[in-house]
This record gives C-alpha cells, sequence and structure tokens, in this order.
C-alpha cells in the first residue's frame, strides 16, 4: 500500500489547518514517511464560509455517510466536537475497519472508555494528540516516551482561554470582564466561554491524561471542578504581593491510596516554572518514578499547531499501517495501588483565603478564634488597608487544612457581623 | 515471538539502572507491552565493583563478542560510551541482524551517519533517547510527534555539571571552582569534567539534535564551542543586576539560508523560562513552523532517567518487531533552505562586555570610541565601582554586531594602556 486515504469530517478552523499542512507539505511528508497521504472526501454541514485552503468541490460532501461507508477510506478525520454525531461517526468507522484521529476531548472524556474498547475488539487504533496541548506532543510523551514509569501527579495548566485570562489581569491590571473582551476580540475565547472559562475543557483534557497516567477513567462528575468566573484583581493583586501567580490548574495526584482529581484556580510561588506560563500557552507537569519531574511547554490553541498534532497521529498509522500489520498502542495498566478517588471533603490543602470586614476592634480575633477551632492554623495575614469603620480586606496564608474544615470556618466567619460579602478563599499547590 | 532477548553492554550507572528497572518492573512492562523483555548478557570489563542490583553469575561476562555474536540475541544496549570499542559493537551487532539502542551521544555525533545508514542498510533501527536530555522524552518529540514541523531553530541547557555549577554560582554567591566541587561531591561532575565544563558533552547532543530538527550531520570541528571555565562569579552577578542569567546553552539556529551551530554562554533575560532551570536540570527549546515554540524540561541527568529513555526505547522496538515485520524510524528530511553553515565570523549576536580599567578620565571614551570605529553601537553602560586611580569594572549591553567586529575591537581595546586584563564577552539570547 503506497498511499492511505483519508475522510476529513469537521472542516472548520483545525480541519482546514489540516488540510493546509497536507497540501502545502505533501512532497516533504511523502518522503518523511514512505507513503502518500491523500484526503479523499471532507464533510461539513457548512460548505460556504471561506477558508484559507481552498479545495476542488468533488471532494466536498454534507453526509458524514460518504466517507464512513466509503470502503476506501482507510482513516477518519474527526474534528466536529461535542458528542453527537462524532459517537456514532467514530464508532462507526471502527466497526468498519477504519483507524481514527480525532481532537475531541469532551466525547473521550466522557465516552472513550466504550470507544477505546470497541477500538481494541476491532483492531483498530484511536489516536488523539490534539485532544490535549494542541500541537505539545503530550500524548505521544506519557503513552510512549515515558512508557516505563509510574506516575505521582500530573497537573498543567491545559485551558488556553482561561489562562489568557488570568495573564491578561496580572500583567494588565485589567478586570477579568475587560480580559474576556480583548480575549474574544483577539479570537482566543469563542462566543460562549463557559466551557473554558468555568474549568470543563480543563476537566475534559484531565480526565485523558489521568486516564494516560493512572490507568484510570473518572467519570466528569467525579472530578471537583472550578473555573475563574470568581477570581478578581483584587486578588490577583494580593496574591502577586505574597509572591504568587494564580492559574488554573487541572491536577491528578496520588495521594497515599487515593486519587485526586480537581481543576480549580490556584496559587502557585513565583519560582515555579508554571507561574511563567503566560497568553494561551499550556503547560504540563509530571512527576514520574524514573524520569523524575518533567514540563512539557508550548502553545494551548491554534489552528496549525492542532493540526501538526493531527499530522502526528496520521504519520504513526500510516507507520504502523506501512509495516504491514496491526500495531496496537501500548495497553493502558492501571495503578493499582490506588484504591479510590478522594472526595472534596478530604482535600487538604494550603490556601490563599480573602475577608473583606469593618475594620473595628476584634473582628480578626473573632476570624482567628473560628478558624483554630476548626483546626485551621494561620501562616500569614495581612490587613490591606487601614481605614477606621471602614470596610477593608484581610488576607490570610493558611497552613495545610482540610476542604471540609476550611468550608466549615468559613461558613461561620461568613456569618459574623462585621464581615462583609462571602470570603474567598483559593488554594496553593507548592510543587 | 513473545519474548525479546536483549544484550546489554556497559554494567555501570545507566546500565544497572536499566536492569534494576527490567527486573522491578518486569510484570508491569510484560503486561502493558504484551511481550517479555529477557536479560540474556551482560557484558562490562569490571565485573568485580559492588552494583545496586544483583544479577547471577551466569549472565556476566567481560567479552562483548558473547552478545555480538549470540544469534539468539535481538538487541543489543550499548552504555560503555566513547568510540572504541562502541563502534565496532553497534557495527558488528547490526551486521549480525540485531537492533541497537545507545545513549552514546559522543559516538552517534562523530560517526552516526555512517551508523545510521549502516542500519537502514541492514534494515535494523538505532534508538538514542537517553542520548539526549536523560529521560525527557526530546528524540521522539522531535522526530514523530512533531514529523510535521520545520524548525527555525533548537536550543537549550543540555548538560546538567555545567547547569548546576552556574546555577551554584548564581544562586550560593561562590566561584566556579566552590561550585565544581560541590558537584564533584554530589556525582553531578565526573573526577575529570573538561567534557562537560568545556561545552563538549553539549556540541555532542547539539549534533543530534541539530540531525533531528534539520536533517543535517555537523561535524563537532564545524562547531563553534566554548565553555563555562572563563565565567567569573563578577559576571555572573552583574547579568542578575542587569535582569539576566548566565546559563551555557546549545543553539541551532536558522539565519536566513545559514545554519548557525554553536556551544557557549549565554545572557537570558529573566522573562525566559530557561533562566529559571536550575541545578542538574535540562531545557530544550524549539521553535517550530506549525506547533509553534515549545519547551521539554526534567532532570538532565540520573541513574534511572536515562535507564528510563533506554526503557522507552525497548519498548518501541518491541512494538515494532511485534508488528512483525521491521518498521523504520521516519526519515529525516534535509531542510534544502540551509545552503551554509555560517562561520563564526559572521555570527551576529548582542553581547555584555566587561573590561577592567583604571578610574581615570577619558578611558570610557577612549573604550566607546573604538567601538564606534567598528560599528558597534552601546544599548548601556554601567561603572560599577568608583575607586579613584584604582582598577574598576566597566559594563556594558551592545547591540547587535557580527563576531568579527566585536573580537578586533575587544583586541584594540585590550591594548588600551589603562584596561588590564582580557576584556570579558559573553553573547546575549533574547528569545
Amino acid at each position: 500500500m503506497n498511499k492511505i486515504n483519508l475522510g476529513l469530517i469537521g472542516f472548520g478552523t483545525v480541519g482546514s489547518g489540516l488540510v493546509k499542512i497536507l497540501r502545502d507539505k505533501k512532497s516533504y511528508l511523502t518522503r518523511k514517511i514512505g507513503m502518500e497521504i491523500d484526503i479523499k472526501k471532507i464533510c461539513d454541514k457548512d460548505l460556504v464560509s471561506k477558508r484559507n485552503v481552498s479545495v476542488e468541490k468533488s471532494l466536498l460532501t454534507r453526509d458524514f455517510r460518504d466517507i464512513v461507508d466509503d470502503p476506501q477510506i482507510d482513516v477518519v478525520v474527526e474534528l466536529i466536537g461535542g458528542i453527537h454525531p462524532a459517537k456514532e461517526i467514530i464508532s462507526d468507522s471502527l466497526k468498519k475497519g477504519k483507524n481514527i484521529v480525532t481532537a475531541n476531548k469532551a466525547l473521550l472524556a466522557q465516552e472513550g472508555q466504550e470507544l477505546f474498547a470497541l477500538a481494541s475488539d476491532k483492531g483498530k487504533n484511536i489516536y488523539f494528540e490534539a485532544a490535549v496541548g494542541a500541537g505539545i506532543p503530550i500524548i505521544k510523551s506519557v503513552r510512549e516516551g515515558l512508557a516505563a514509569n509510574k506516575f505521582a501527579s500530573v497537573f498543567g495548566i491545559v485551558n488556553g482561554t482561561s489562562n489568557f485570562i488570568l495573564s491578561s489581569m496580572s500583567d494588565n491590571n485589567c478586570s477579568l470582564s475587560q480580559a474576556l473582551t480583548e480575549a474574544k476580540k483577539l479570537g482566543f475565547a469563542e462566543k460562549n466561554p463557559t466551557l473554558d472559562i468555568e474549568g470543563i475543557d480543563s476537566a475534559h483534557k484531565l480526565i485523558l491524561l489521568t486516564y494516560l497516567c493512572f490507568g484510570r477513567f473518572v467519570k466528569l462528575e467525579d472530578v471537583f471542578v472550578e473555573g475563574i468566573s470568581r477570581i478578581s484583581l483584587a486578588d490577583v493583586n494580593y496574591a502577586k504581593e505574597l509572591g504568587f501567580e494564580i492559574k488554573l490548574l487541572a491536577i491528578a495526584k496520588k495521594e497515599g491510596e487515593d486519587l485526586e482529581v480537581r481543576v480549580h484556580p490556584t496559587l502557585i510561588p513565583r519560582e515555579h516554572l508554571l507561574s511563567s506560563v503566560g497568553g494561551v500557552f499550556n503547560a504540563i507537569h509530571l512527576s514520574s518514578d524514573l524520569a523524575g519531574d518533567l514540563l512539557f511547554y508550548g502553545p494551548g490553541a491554534g489552528q496549525l499547531s492542532a493540526a501538526s498534532a493531527v499530522v502526528a497521529d496520521l504519520i504513526d498509522l500510516t507507520q504502523d499501517i506501512k509495516a504491514g500489520l496491526f500495531r496496537p498502542t501500548l495497553n493502558i495498566i492501571a495503578d493499582n495501588s490506588i484504591k479510590r478517588l478522594r472526595k472534596i471533603d478530604d482535600f487538604e490543602s494550603r490556601y490563599y483565603i480573602r475577608f473583606l470586614a469593618l475594620d473595628k476592634p476584634g473582628v480578626l480575633a473573632h476570624i482567628s478564634g473560628i478558624l483554630a477551632k476548626f483546626g485551621i492554623s494561620i501562616a500569614s495575614v495581612t490587613q490591606k488597608e487601614r481605614r477606621k469603620t471602614q470596610i477593608v480586606p484581610i488576607v490570610m496564608i493558611i497552613h495545610e487544612a482540610k476542604e471540609k474544615n476550611l468550608r466549615a470556618a468559613l461558613t461561620a466567619i461568613g456569618k459574623i457581623g462585621a464581615v462583609k460579602e462571602e470570603p474567598v478563599a483559593i488554594r496553593i499547590e507548592q510543587a
């Protein structure tokens, strides 16, 4: 077989980037892989909008069946996103003996277990490098490059939109809504940015990383997810004064026999490499037993960077096919030292907390007393301003505390008459 | 074939780490790859020293022919380092139909072109992930994960010993010789650290990265190599005051139709991620046309991290073999837009320069005049102390200048009577 026939479903940003690369670099790629990748059919429901690459009309279709049912197509690239009909496209294609390349993190996070089992059953592969970290080869690195390793944790900045917003707030001293407007203007945020801002997209990616690192398929409802929508400029600036940047982190971490899987805003000390990850960049940190602490950094979004990952997957597939036999991806082995998912109540963390309180005698003593009652000890406290009988912010760093105790303490503190507004609490990660 | 037979040549630090991993993780690895990796023979000239893993006497030999000539051995892992007999081991093993895994950057940098051609001729592979960046999967990432990309530059910190020394000088305000003593005590520097300190080890690794990124096999004598042995604590501290850290960088960079390949101490602005890479850590930065700017970071040395890379290579080989047919690594395609290697005289760079001069009227004017004569313009100048009729340091940052002009200017300046000692010049990289 001297070429593979590709069917592309989803001719949007990444899809047209893919077509552009496969055309512009055709001769380079053919020489590199010793085989031709031929685009046989392109499906999209919108065949009207202008793309930055032009294709012959004969390649286009609105009906994905024209691809799924075509026996000449070897590989289906699914880039439409969402659950339906992406799931049907992938499962039907597998059943028809086609290999799959997809960037669909939402689908794989929700239905991956079923789809991977089906692929294995059919002797086919699902490649998904573009689903996490765009062009950063993180999936391949975890799966193959670090195949001998067990992991203690994987955490990182995996959503470019949120990171752009938090970086803008920190760098330009602007509010979240100003930063979001800017992000939309630059094409870094969608019209409806909820999935990004509320941490859902990060959670989808985290589920895939958790699967690769720990061999566990976690359900979205079992991931603790908190987005950045409640982060204020004041907290960004107070954190900075204390030597931290606020980042939206996706974290999967072994704690004894438990696995914690969570997405939330996090204070990261300035010395940590992750604190310097700005704009739409992503960075993923792995703690491994053999290769030690590793960090992978690169643009987390972009037409060509995501398409770069899709092409890498296609190349892997062509090499598998060229070898003449099916070459399955490595088995994912469950880490059996993990006995359970830790419940949010049992999470332990250091915290940044902020209260708005009347500046009158006894308030701080009252707050500290409640924290002490719940076994929470204070590492530092700063009253940010001094205005008699006015409301002033009080910022504290507290030592490791259980989530349950912290929440109870904050509720009690919220009931003090002198404390105005709901207290703010943001986790601190040191490692 | 349900197992592959491995012959290990070189039972030192990494070799014994490899044996430890293959034993401790035997069942995990067998489940992961669906195949057993069996150590059939271990060769070392020293069979007396104690290792942190014990092996049956029957596995051991002092004669590498017992491995190279054994028809039952499928894969030879070469970890002895150096040129001879490593070259003979690898080429004879290839001729006998064995695949190779090696960590030998010196050998591959010098003889790689010949050995890779031989491997391809024999239908076998040479894997060498451990040769650059220990456990960081940088070779696989460039070769496979970023296979669709062309590169504008690759640069990074690829020598743990030098980076440990420079980091110590900066963090602990100590001299180079104190830092080196500490490095030796901690096992981060060899008794004779010349290869590391003088940049040769970095150059070997850079030659391999240049081959992978640009498809060019550069000779060591064509790489500009300057080590860290002349870096003084004073320069580390002045650089820091100006907002820079000094790092030993290995750089391959396209400049128009030229390729620059060089290793030298470099001032890096504190905002750049590479400036925060401390201790024995390595970090490699890639500038690619599709996936953008990427950084890979991790421990650059260590028994288990290097062995982790060797095991990853072995796993790739087992999967190739399991697929039933030879699966060659991807072709390396030469970047034909590169017409020549740029000569050192034509390098252009910003520079940090420091003079020791008598603090008397007219000296600065004299120095500036000479720089101007050679077309070099000054971005900033600081006289670090003020001691009449004493020798004081003068620190300058100069704008982009050609190496040739800078060298000529420094020679002329060195001849001024008031200038004591040879001027110091260190390149500045912004990107």
